[in-house]
Order: structure tokens, then sequence, then C-alpha cells
């Protein structure tokens, strides 16, 4: 058998708490039988959950708290109130080397909060950002940040591409991530100065990934590069964007299915067809967008999921951790600083460590 | 009759010229019965084509001339040598008071370029913006900037709002369009500085406009606003991720719907509903992208469109200057520049002249 995976589930966060949690958690450990949980939270609302799946139980931990932030919470206040609640008990698992990799479907603003002042950034690392997969018509893509940061630097820029090349490598098995810059082609001046110094960086540095140069907004649905980077206001921004429109068309598609009695039996008959369709939007295969730069794996899910929702989150974690995401992350980025000449030496140093 | 109209038109922009430029014009003509056309360009390449058209070409007079811009010309090559070509005449005729707007398939750049130069920008005005709608499941929206500029201060995204607001109450009627500023909602400081600068502004200014706040890019779709008001960065890769979010869609649905011999019969059935979602989503309606701030109506139409999608650029030109936009515009602007204490005075005097 595997080596074991523990990771730590964050049981009270998301919309629905431990009954989306534990169901998730078991599904998660039909997929990777190797899994083991801490399920931080209160004992008396999970443990009722936890009844009606044997195999989960035999592998899981119970840490119990009883305090929790609340989805409204202020990432100054988690800050401040948040030592002992389930979110900052599932995170303190990873420093402490009890988990591998921490799930919250909890209030995004608090665990970035927490998960920096727990876990602490990655050597040369400023702020990490949150990455997410997009579903393209070849396969999968990564993009990053999607709102971690407001802007950033042309050096901030390249650490992204590092950082969602190492994503890549760990969820798709590419060793060689193909990466592309998100850019606008309509101004002589092409972009910002920071997506151009950036570009200048990434195609004159020796790297890991196999650089592509700029991708335009209408490219990343199409899945000619692995990963996409981006600023964090114009990353959400397409992210919303994006879900916002399929959510329209998938509108019209009802509309136009049930206009007439024909247009009705029309989509009976094309019902596997659609069926397809469907599965290849559902938000819920992609659930689980990592915080990337910091010394652990944490892995944010959509608070209003469902069981298979942070099934999908969950293999995220499972799958960075299995591929030792970290350690090959701090190589390439100690490399990345090394020869940019800032704070390079520090980074190898911890690389070393890792 | 109603008064003429007179709109310029480059015949020589766009992938194809003159044959979707002169059956584009006889498509706006037939609707729009009091239009009148100068068609810039090749007399020799436009003729053929106004032979097949009587009604058009008895509304119509050729101005001949044999240059053009290239699409791949870059704006400053333009503004050096754009003199004399058919964009740059199409303008002129603008500035000469011989046509109310001018539409233009061409290279976007050069035509942002050689717009400022020849009409100017509007007092208080330093970077016009491009414009464009939206459908929504309600109706259809404009957003703007669509990427004319890369960033925006606050002041800039207030004077969008009134462009915008001009922009709507010209093509929909709407006597205070709904305005909302596209922001993020991730981190606990919502938004950029000059995101945040403009929401204050905008709340706290007496405007001719019914502001909403901030709106998040799934929400563009949705309909809630009338005016979506970004910097162009953002607003560029907003559009672009729609537009690509849009094909990816239908490419599934194609696939979904081709999948079995019982799907494809599926999709006979439901036909007339599936073709009404294809003219809903049909990017050719809402073709025509103004761009705001200039002393003059220029529009955008796409390179690639056919006559119909150049008939809808044609459309916004029409609609905006049938709606007297650049005379109510100057005003508001003034109104908000005056209140700002910035060139008000300036502003006041041009809109009188108007």
């Amino acid at each position: 058998m595997a080596k074991p995976r523990r990771i730590s589930l964050d049981a009270m966060g998301g919309d629905q708490g431990p009954a989306v949690v534990v169901p998730g958690a078991a599904m998660a450990l039909e997929k990777h039988p190797n899994l083991e949980f801490l399920l931080v939270g209160d004992q008396k609302r999970i443990e009722p959950h936890l009844a009606a799946h044997p195999d989960l139980a035999a592998r899981s931990r119970i840490v119990h708290t009883e305090t929790v932030i609340g989805m409204d919470d202020k990432p100054s206040q988690a800050v401040r109130r948040g030592r002992g609640t389930s979110m900052w008990l599932c995170l303190e698992a990873i420093r402490n080397g009890e988990a591998e990799a921490a799930v919250s479907a909890g209030n995004t603003g608090a665990l970035m909060a927490m998960a920096k002042l727990v876990l602490r950034t990655m050597p040369g690392i400023e702020r990490p950002a949150i990455a997410g997969q997009w579903p393209t018509v070849e396969h999968n893509s990564i993009v990053l940040d999607l709102g971690a940061n407001i802007g950033a630097e042309a050096r901030q820029l390249a650490d992204y591409a590092l950082m969602g090349a190492a994503m890549a490598r760990a969820l798709y098995g590419i060793e060689r991530p193909r990466v592309g810059l998100l850019n606008i082609g309509v101004e002589e001046i092409k972009g910002i100065e920071d997506v151009r110094e950036a570009h200048a960086l990434l195609k004159g540095t020796e790297l890991p990934i196999d650089y592509k140069g700029f991708v335009e907004g209408d490219q990343i649905g199409q899945g000619i590069v692995d990963v996409v980077v981006v600023e964090g206001y114009a990353g959400n921004i397409a992210l919303k964007t994006a879900e916002g429109t399929a959510k329209q068309m998938a509108a019209y598609l009802r509309e136009a299915l049930t206009s007439s009695v024909a247009a009705k039996l029309g989509a009976v008959l094309a019902s596997s067809g659609l069926r397809a369709l469907r599965d290849r939007m559902d938000p819920r295969r992609l659930n689980g967008g990592p915080f990337l730069g910091l010394n652990g794996i944490v892995i944010k899910s959509h608070g209003g999921t469902d069981a298979y929702g942070f099934a999908s989150a969950i293999g995220v974690g499972y799958d960075m951790a299995e591929a030792g995401l970290l350690t090959r992350l701090a190589a390439d980025l100690a490399a990345l600083h090394g020869t940019l000449g800032d704070g390079g030496e520090n980074n190898q140093a911890a690389a070393k460590q890792a």
C-alpha cells in the first residue's frame, strides 16, 4: 500500500460544514485509499456524519474545537481572534507536521490571512497567489492569480509562472508545462509595463517551463497553454466573467430546449450528449483553489459546494502532496531568485532544507 | 421624412473592404431610410458593389482615394503617413461637418490614433475609451473601457461612467442609466485604490446616472446595470474571456448534439429554439464599438464581420447621432468637471458651443 497521506479538513467551513465535508472526505478516500484525515471542528456535529462512513472513520481523527471563523469575519478579525478555531487548527496541523495539506471551504480572506500567519510565505515570496483550474476544449489549465493580490510586479508574475507550473506538474504530470502571460492586444504598446517586463524576464531566463509568450482572454479556454499568469484584479474579473458567461449560456440553452414541445422532445433524445456537456461544465469537478507561495499546501474549496465538489478540492491537495510540490517549487523559486540576484542564497538554503 | 443623417464609411477597412461595407450600408439604409453615406475609398473597387444597390447609390457619394491603412500598420506609422487614406478622410468628413459619424472596420490602434489627431478629445478628456455592447439575460448592457487605455484614475472612471450613460441613453432610450463599477470581492480591502476612489466620487456626486455601486465579473451578463465601468486592461480581458467562453460552450454544444443519431435527431426537433439561442449569442448583432470622448462619433467595426455585422455598427453610429449624444455628453462632462473643479469652465464653454 502507498504511503499514507494525511490531510487536515476544516470540518466547519462552508455553507453546510460537516454535512458536506465528511461525505466529501469519504468520496476522496474511495479514490485515494492511502488518504488519512484530521477532521477539525465540533466533535458532536462531526460524529453523526462520520457514523455513516465506517471506512472513513477508521482513517480519521477528530480534532475537537467549538470556535469557528464566520463567513463574514474580516481577515484582520480572523487573525486577531482566530486562534483555536477549526480553520486555525487545520492550518496548524500542517505546521506541526501532522498533515501534508489543509482544505477549507471557509471565508477566503480569513483563510489567506491565517495561512500567512501560521505557515509563513516561502523565501522570496511576499504574498501568496490563489490558483484555480479552468476547463478548456483540450483538457484543463491552471490560471493564477485569481484575486489574492491586486497588481503584480514583473518578478511576482515570474514567481506565479513557477508556482502555476509546479501545480500543473503535480496535477497533470507535465514536466515542462506551457506557460502564457495574459495580455491585451489592442494598442501599439501592448499591455502594462509589468507584463512586458515579466515577458522579457520569462523569455530570457532559463526556467523549467515552456514559456509561450502572451495569450489573450479568448485563448484561456482554448487550452493552448497549461498555465495562464495574470495579476489578481484582472484574473479575478476573468474568472468571474467566464463563470457568468457560462451560466448565461446555460440559461439560454434551457430556454431553447423548453421553447416548444418539439424542442422538449429533442432535448430528451439528445439527453446523453447534453449530460456530457453539463459534466464538462460542472464547476464541482474542478473545485479547489490552492494558495501558492506558502510553506504548506492550503486548498480553498467553494463555500457552497457539495460532497462531490469538496472531494475534488481534497483531490487537488492530495495530488500536490503526492507530487512533492513544495520541495520542487522551493528549488525552482530559489533558482529564479538566484538568477535575478534577490534573496537567492536565502532561497537556496531553504530549498536544501526542504 | 426625418432629417437626413450622413455617415462616412471607410469603404476599404476590414478583411473584405467594399464587399462588406457597401452591402452593409444597404442593409442599414433599409432600416433607417434617412441615412446618407460618404463611401471613402477606391472608386473602381466601390462602384461594382454599389451597382447592385441602386437605392443606396442614390443616397451615397464616393470620396475617392487610393491609399489605405494596413491592418498591421502601427498607430505611430498611421499618424505619420495616414493623411489621405480612406480612414483619414472618413474622420476628416466629421471634422468638416460633412458627416455626423464615421464607421471603420480597419486597424483599431490606427483608427484611435488618427481619430485623436483629426477630431481631438473633448475638453477635460485626455484619452478616449472604447465601449461595446454586452448581451445579458435581460437586454444588452454597455461595457467600457474595452482596452483603449491601460489603468484609469478615479476621475477617468467617472468620465467613463458619463460616457457609457450617454451611450445607453442614445441606444436604449434610458434617461438615467444604471451604472456599476467593476470590482473584485476577494480581499478585505476590496478593489484597487482608483476603483475605490471612483466609487466614492460617483456615490457622492450629483450626476445624471443611477449609480449602483460595485458589480463583479459574473454580474455583467445578468443585466443588473446598463453600464459597466472598468479600466481597459481588465475590461479587455473580461470581453475576450467572455467571447472565449461563449465559443467554448458553443463547441461543447455542437459536440453534444452530434454525439449520436438520437442527439442529431433531437437537435433537428429543437432547431427553432437552438436558432433563437444562436441569434442571441450572435456577435454580429452587437457589432460596433464607439470611441467615446472625441469631438465626433467614431465607430469601430470588427474587421472580420459581414454585411449584417457592419450594418449593426452603422446602426450604433446612427442612434448616437439621432440622440444628439455629443451635445448632451459635453454638458454632462462639463458639469462633472465643474463640480470636481478641474477644467470645468473650459468644458462649460465647450458645452454651450456644442
